[in-house]
């Protein structure tokens, strides 16, 4: 039967977790069940919630840390993230300490979903980098400044030989750097970039408005020539990014930022796991990036929820894959460290560690190109730092993590 | 100038409040400002954030709490909820303990909000109830049921003489109480009701579906004679509701159910405070009314939350005043409590305080009618009991508390 399974986790004053998710099973279905006639049973037993497994796994805050697993039939909700939401984690929300930590989609209720546009495979084609991880770079200090600043900021990042550069998240419409002419000024530094250095590098403007307004500005931005679209989809709504995914005459690559997703993620007890949020979840609405707090920063995300999102992202579905992107507190000597967990298929994504660069961007960019260069050739960043004198400057200044075979 | 200034509770490990705030207005504006040349500081002030006030406010967690205020100026964002979310609670909602309390807008910002189409006047209007809180049922148990059931449950909900239903908000599209059926039909047994009682009952309707269908849905509920729509607002965006209230040619009442809100409310260290997110942008967006838990039930809301809650939906402003609609655990035997704490100009919520009386939902809302009418008076529900025998037997079953002037 086609179900959505809930994992949770909880905080019980007692050991009474079957009995609790038993409750919840019935009271987020078909609210009543021993006490009905048998009729109604026969007629209702399509829609009743099914505890699939509950499990003690721990004593916390002065009670019992509980995992339980409820299915809900498909029958329940229309097959949208809303509606999923509303039945799983609803009411449930509100009802103390509890987690939704997974969703468990099964097959024919995954297949309702779009899953990224163009995913890990078309992205690497668009940017024609095949066996290594890619590198981004954003704009840093925008708000304020004009066209021409935001060039040189352009300029300067692609010259570095990054693959991909984005807006920052907090750019919104303004009258000194429009939307538009962003896309269609933006562009055309890129494209000077690539006469000059045959690099190409695709740009992420920053979708942003009135939810009713997106797909018009999208469809524009698509005219215009955009290379990607980056989305504060947490601000807004999964489903207004699987709308903009879905969107034929849009058909761009989507950049999911994590703004406010630590509203809903942070607590240890309460709100939605970070996994499943930008992992599971960013790749079936159909995000073909998902940026995400790395495990590395100061204010760092638990490194097994980092790479169960990477996981998520890339595990085999009948959906394309989606690029994880850890985010913050990225610099080139923890290049090597990134390969290691996360392996090739990820965006190394840098501000502070292209920006703060001695020679500036462009040398931050040479220096992240040569650290992955190193790292996927098993080369030291020690020993690669010997033909990069950007890399050397940049491990002077951070510092470098070897990982060692 | 127009600006949004957010006030967020932080705990940190030292006491460097000013400078942490220094750094978050700096960071979420212009980026930097110490080591910019005087020229540039003249060209980027007016976008630049500022400091309102810190004040450590408790210890806690081994550190300190914090309460800071940073002011954002209006022209580094687009003036939507997406945008002003973003920038305040972007980046900043992924960096450690920090929780959003509040947003005061300024009167210029307040402007390019809606606010409630009709708000607390015209839906007492609709209703023709002036001078006492409503009383609102909840279908329960619909899931998996035809429409004649639901229709049952419709009419003795209304026979009890409550003024609002609303729709189970985990009830969504489906072929057995198709949204347009539930809407067609539900008005002709509220007609009925009508010519039988002369009590007007209005019908909340769960509007659902993917996100850029809803207009076009509500607009058809709109024809077919929708006395309102129920909205899941935080398992869409809130955004999403503002266009809804926007369009014209929908013009119903909303009323914001709290599904999922719990994921970003229920900790006290991260997430977004209940009465930021029920009350004032509720408001702003335009809920004529706002669900959300009562400070009674087993899981309650913080008292002091819920009533401020009510207080930023009813507060003097541009905008029309919202109904406060404190859910969950209510029976006729709170009502005066309910009466003390929120006034008249709230809506008393009841499921299986309606349901679950002895005398099934018609004995329910009578019995919320007869405490309403007590507390209104001034008089016990003891004493009111001795003419209203269904409140007599409420008390019986759930008890009572008596407030006593
Ligand atoms: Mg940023
Ligand atoms: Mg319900």
């Amino acid at each position: 039967m086609s179900e959505v399974i809930a994992i949770y986790h909880s905080i019980l004053k007692n050991g009474k977790i079957e009995e609790q998710a038993e409750k919840i099973a019935l009271g987020l279905t078909v609210g009543s069940w021993t006490d009905l006639p048998l009729l109604e049973r026969e007629q209702l037993k399509q829609h009743k919630g099914r505890v699939v497994y509950t499990e003690i796994i721990g004593e916390e805050e002065g009670g019992y840390k509980a995992e339980m697993a409820i299915a809900y039939p498909s029958a329940n909700f229309s097959h949208d993230i809303p509606a999923i939401l509303t039945t799983v984690f609803g009411k449930l929300s509100l009802d103390g300490k509890i987690k939704l930590i997974d969703l468990k989609l099964s097959e024919a209720l995954t297949k309702v979903f779009p899953g990224p546009r163009f995913g890990i495979e078309e992205i690497r084609t668009k940017i024609n980098v095949h066996n290594r991880p890619l590198v981004m770079s954003i704009f840093k200090g925008v708000i304020g400044r004009d066209m021409s600043y935001l060039k040189n900021q352009l300029k300067s990042q692609a010259l570095g030989g990054v693959d991909l550069i984005k807006d920052d998240e907090i750019l919104f419409e303004n009258k000194l750097t429009p939307f538009e002419n962003r896309i269609s000024e933006g562009k055309k530094v890129l494209d000077d970039v690539y006469e000059q250095t045959g690099k190409r590098t695709l740009y992420a403007v920053n979708l942003s408005g009135k939810t009713f307004e997106l797909k018009d500005k999208a469809k524009r931005a698509k005219e215009l020539g955009a290379d990607a679209l980056l989305f504060n989809v947490y601000s807004y709504g999964l489903d207004v990014l699987q709308s903009l995914r879905e969107d034929e005459e849009i058909g761009l690559p989507i950049m999911a930022h994590p703004a406010f997703s630590g509203a809903m993620t942070s607590s240890p007890f309460y709100g939605v796991s970070a996994s499943l949020l930008f992992g599971k979840l960013n790749r079936l609405v159909g995000a073909d990036f998902s940026l995400f707090p790395s495990p590395y920063g100061s204010v760092a995300l638990d490194h097994h929820e980092a790479i169960k999102t990477h996981e998520y992202l890339t595990a085999t579905s009948s959906l394309k894959k989606g690029w994880s992107v850890p985010s913050a507190g990225i610099h080139p000597g923890l290049v090597p460290l990134i390969y290691h967990d996360f392996g090739k298929d990820t965006i190394i994504n840098a501000g502070g560690g292209v920006h703060g660069h001695p020679n500036g961007a462009v040398g931050g960019g040479k220096a992240f190109r040569a650290a992955i260069d190193a790292a996927v050739s098993g080369v030291t960043l020690q020993e690669a730092s010997k033909t990069s004198q950007d890399l050397k400057e940049a491990i002077e200044l951070w510092g470098a993590k070897e990982v060692v075979k």
